[in-house]
């Protein structure tokens, strides 16, 4: 049995991050079922967008020159000398003097270098007055101007949102390489707890609200989730239905049991699942201190404490973590608003704190208000948007503060 | 013809909220399946939880009186008188002098109304020493603490996430009522635009971005997606079309043909598919100003620029807000960032600006930087997270200001 120190917050981030590898096996998906899939290549542009130079307003292609000194007192003239079509090219080249009309998107003749939007000029019956002078370049997207030939579009390690999607429509890219989703198995341990199909409760037992809750997470966050229901508190079912469990998964959950009670076996069992083991057992932070984590073979295991708010905060911050390394996303954390506090929190220095938060605009600014209860509340997370970080190095924060928050998805 | 005044953003907004109702058919959904579902119906609380008196800690059950005065220099003391098991009823109550071990979750005798976690008292041979008082109810969590019988548990118009879900299974409640998710149509105008499948593009062409793009926005908010493809540049098409697609959905979206260009018959076809038809048509917004908004027979219809950053601007501001309120989903705007805006940014008064923007952290805040360029623009939104937010009353924002930015998901 080794020993461990609780680690500090700061710390199992830097464990999570050495001790988690991302899945290497990657899967093609055509573009309609990539979305929120995480990118497993690097992707070159390979063709420019616009291919053709573009008028990005209504209004007529013209010769920058030919516009200048143009103004409403003293409007400039240019005879109109035809009409570009939508998705064709023009039928000729713009010669001195002229303009020809261009929609927005549409293609500009040759010779011409600016776009002159109707709003600023007028066609009386074939003569156009301008009543304002434009420069060379304007309203005209020119080649390659979104999109340049041979320059990166997109890096292995990104998110795959529906921009992304659509820079590579724009490319005629139809299908892409990503990394798989993880699956993620789950099992839950105490004798107390039952399935949550369970009509009538004995004395002392309670429903699997974390199956629902960590499932439900699990698939927010991109992964498959493989529920394997309650076991019975003994030592040798726990490791025979983990392992069991661990060879069907890329990563395993346990909920419960990670409380130094008498009957906590479980850090054992998990350090017992492969090499390198258990990694964090006992962090300082509230709530959730009971958490452990491990890595089997290089397949993370994630002890939960058995309340079920606690385990939502932890897995919102080391679950989360943990299953993003395991997708290949590259990331920094930006779900993390910036509110003032609404309450003074005192907390202990050496412990992170995360207190569950109603958000709300006011004034142009956002404010937090803690929703104070036991750490074993569900009903005060369905009241909350988000957790208020109070830092370990922190003795708390006072009423008016500015604090950090991360917000539920 | 009607004819239309241009509309701020915030006319839009109300627009918007006072012209589209929600769905009203329901469906009953398994648990495992009703996550990010809007919920139809109220659900009060029907069982306590917890149901029993539990500890929230590992430690003894106590009388609170009887470790009064109890402190590391001077331990109190009292006897060793069990073990509750988890699950399990107490064997007996409390009598005084008399300390019985529960571990977190278990049941507490009766008569005793204090938990002393394991931490703070030491068992040496069946005598407990304790280093420490506790108040009465100190680590116990009471009947009905978390969710009391008889109480709101979940109102309708409530988006179910994973708290809602467990709080939800904790009752042994399996199935709930939830709205229908909308179906979304989508067709795309404009002879320019070829499916994205298209290998080699003839001058003039551009491939079908928004398709791709409003999809993906559409799923990752809750509803179905139709792509109905592109429609040949002919009123009696778009006509015809937009009519059969319009039966089979909710909501439709046109995207393209809403600028004012010598085809543009848009506008006049989506006021023709029913009453009341269209109620707005042009925003004073940048980009994005062709907009066009209808309702007929109470159904939405969404006209998008084409231009596919706009598209996407707009579908992230009004199409949200429409999608939002046909799912039934009463909901604050909580998807909103303050930051630090990291250049200067112009703007017209009586228009919004949205302008894409990077977010990082930094010495504790949170800066926007603007990713600067057209508006037609896919490259500048694949650098962004969000939108910075210029309100038409507003001059624009001074390098350094405090800004509203909204995040993309």
């Amino acid at each position: 049995m080794k020993f461990f120190q609780v680690k500090t917050v700061e710390e199992t981030f830097s464990l999570i991050d050495e001790m988690i590898n991302p899945l290497t096996e990657t899967e093609t998906k055509p573009l309609y079922e990539a979305l929120h899939y995480i990118l497993a290549e690097n992707i070159k542009v390979k063709e420019n967008v616009p291919a053709f130079r573009r008028s990005s307003v209504d209004g007529y292609a013209v010769k920058a020159k030919d516009t200048f000194g143009s103004s409403e007192s003293m409007p400039g003239f240019l005879t109109v000398a035809g009409e570009v079509k939508m998705g064709e090219q023009p039928e000729r080249a713009l010669a001195d003097g002229e303009a020809i009309y261009v929609p927005t998107g549409g293609m500009l003749p040759e010779t011409s270098d600016a776009v002159i939007m109707i709003e600023h000029c007028e066609d009386l019956s074939g003569l156009l007055n301008l009543y304002r002078q434009v420069a060379p370049g304007e309203n005209v997207i020119s080649i390659g101007e979104d999109l340049k030939e041979g320059e990166q579009l997109l890096t292995a390690g990104m998110k795959l949102r529906s921009q992304e999607l659509g820079a590579l429509a724009s490319q005629g890219i139809t299908e892409v390489t990503v990394y798989r989703k993880p699956v993620i198995g789950y099992l839950s341990t105490g004798d107390e707890i039952v399935p949550i199909e369970t009509k009538e409760l004995a004395i002392g037992q309670v429903r699997d609200m974390n199956g629902i809750t960590i499932g439900s997470l699990v698939s927010e966050w991109g992964c498959e989730f493989i529920y394997g229901g309650i076991i019975e508190d003994s030592r040798e079912e726990l490791e025979r239905q983990a392992k069991e469990m661990l060879e069907k998964v890329d990563c395993l959950i346990l909920s419960g049991g990670s409380s130094v009670g008498t009957k906590d076996y479980s850090v054992e069992v998990i350090d017992s699942l492969g090499a390198p083991g258990v990694f964090v057992h006992g962090v300082s932070i509230k709530p959730g201190k009971p958490t452990i984590l491990a890595s089997a073979n290089d397949k993370p295991i994630i002890g939960l404490p058995g309340h079920p708010a606690s385990a939502i905060v932890i897995f919102h911050l080391f679950g989360k973590a943990i299953l993003h390394k395991l997708q290949g996303w590259i990331r920094e954390e930006k779900n993390l608003a910036r509110a003032i506090v609404t309450k003074n929190l005192p907390s202990t220095p050496g412990r992170s704190d995360y207190i569950r938060a109603r958000l709300f605009f006011e004034d142009n600014q956002w404010y937090a208000e803690p929703i104070i209860g036991k750490s074993s509340l569900i009903s005060t997370l369905v009241k909350s948007e988000g957790l208020i970080e109070i830092p370990s190095r922190s003795e708390g924060v006072l009423k008016g503060d500015l604090v950090s928050v991360r917000l539920f998805g």
